[in-house]
């Protein structure tokens, strides 16, 4: 998509209005063939094929899961597109289709609202899907609200099934968002990686599917912390998790960032969110190529249910992100 | 659904913390037939026995759609849920399930977040249809974001299939929705009835399914304002719309009212949204029963695409609301 710039230099949603607005976002959307009514009725109507559809849907607050002096709008646009996309991976689907609501200020220039819709739009094209409605309105501070519809063409994974035996799988980069945010949260802009990681996450949209079909039997996106969503992996099977710490490998940069901070890298890694990898639990025969083995589902005591230890340890660091 | 107070009272979501929050709300949300997968994994999944599904979005921001002072949370529950389920209802559907995403401050009280999601099942449960996930998250003001999917199970009705020589018909109570905030922005809580309108629409849902099998040529749900809306038909037809004002029976609380404040009542209605009325075209031979006439779709020229008059005349009060 080229760039757009329909608005005079500096006009804000008040200036140019809802109507206005609306018209040049509408024009940034493509639809696919599965969209037999786009936005602009009172509901868009999607065709589908598979008997099921599969829905998510997240919020976005400025200030708090994003700061537009840290992220381009377009950044912005990428990332909250991405983390809905990851929650249909995260099943063993694909997305489809997605609808975005927009709260800003009156204030706010129109055109960020355009870079953020042409940085959502691309990062939905990356997996074929569509952004088919949305709503926008007036509020203090900017809230995103995203909706994403898709499919599953072999059955959903759900949370609920890992067993003991199974081992815990991880694919995609992790901790490498959050290593860009600690670098962002001091005032500095490098290494560079880290920081457009964190900006714009480049979850595994092909993972998903592939888990699913070799048979994985819990899954979940990595969006508020790895130890964490271990914990919500076997807390919904029932079961505990061991995750090894020499399982990880520590890239570069996360090295570097964690000298350069005074801190632990793995602590990126086992408590950091926002890169959207993948965690899985499989039977041992049936880790797909690709996916690296951090961890053991071990059986629960009623007591002990839920809970992950790291090499047969409680974690004495963070291990994720809470939204009160 | 029995009230329920599981938190201590004047506990905060803060002091409840999401998944506190989380896993009382999941409580109150009674999962139907159609849900394969409800809340609690990374997506919800659905049956769908149509071919297609139909999705609609929503914002509703603290202050500016709603106060928490002139409503309830549970009435605010049922306006959010309502003002969705209609969108549905405009295209001769059926809502079947939504999502429900709450950003709000961390002072807020936990019982106003069950009141709401109480609210909000209640609304659904009339039409049969679940919520199904969400997201909970802490912003400055309370913002709520819903999206509604749902079937048709004759061919959806746009906005776009009015003809010259149609006529324009309303179904449900219009304006009363307006005269009760007017009444609440002046201070006052009486008529009582206009201000319970205001605060729980009661949107006709099963007048869209009728006018589609009527064979509607177009239909819209009356949010922002009747002429708003009439003018969107006409826009997005390709028509004009006439309206004629002896059409409209002025229900005696709106009289009421249009005294107490000086104001001509037809204001409430012309201009009014809110209600969730219904308004269709049909050919003159089709309009069902219980349908009020209220205008008629004329031939355009090119300039005058999607203008509405009123008896012949453009309409000096305010003919709706916008976003910006």
């Amino acid at each position: 998509m080229a760039a757009t710039a329909p608005f005079p230099a500096g006009a804000t949603l008040a200036d140019v209005g809802e109507f206005g607005l609306i018209a040049e976002l509408t024009r940034l959307f493509e639809q696919g063939e599965q969209v037999l009514v786009g936005p602009g009725d009172d509901a868009a109507v999607l065709r589908v094929r598979t008997g099921h559809v599969v829905v998510s849907t997240d919020l976005m607050v400025e200030g708090r899961h994003f700061r537009r002096d840290w992220a381009s709008a377009e950044d912005v646009g990428h990332r909250a597109a991405a983390q809905n996309l990851s929650d249909i991976n995260a099943m063993g689907g694909r997305a489809t289709s997605l609808t975005v609501g927009l709260a800003a200020p009156a204030e706010l220039e129109a055109q960020w609202a355009l870079d953020f819709a042409r940085g959502f739009a691309e990062e939905c094209a990356l997996v074929g899907a569509s952004v088919v409605g949305g709503d926008v309105t007036r509020a203090d501070q900017v809230v995103i609200a995203v909706t994403v519809l898709g499919a599953c063409t072999v059955a959903p994974v759900l949370r609920s099934g890992a067993r003991p035996g199974d081992v815990l799988a991880l694919q995609g980069r992790q901790g490498w968002a959050a290593g860009g945010l600690a670098v962002l949260g001091r005032g500095f802009r490098s290494p560079r990686v880290l920081v457009e990681a964190y900006r714009r996450p480049t979850p595994p949209y092909d993972a998903g599917l592939v888990a699913a079909e070799a048979g994985a039997t819990s899954m979940i996106d990595v969006s508020d912390g790895l130890l964490a969503e271990a914990g919500h992996l076997a807390g919904a099977s029932g079961v505990r998790i061991d995750v090894r710490r020499g399982a990880f490998e520590v890239a570069e940069p996360l090295h570097a960032v964690g000298a350069a901070l005074g801190a632990d890298p793995l602590g990126f890694i086992l408590g950091g969110g926002d890169d959207h990898a993948l965690l899985a639990t499989f039977d041992p025969a049936d880790v797909p190529a690709g996916w690296a083995v951090v961890g053991e589902v071990l059986e629960a005591a009623e007591e002990t249910i839920g809970t992950v230890t790291v090499d047969g340890s409680a974690y004495e660091g963070p291990t994720g992100w809470t939204h009160f």
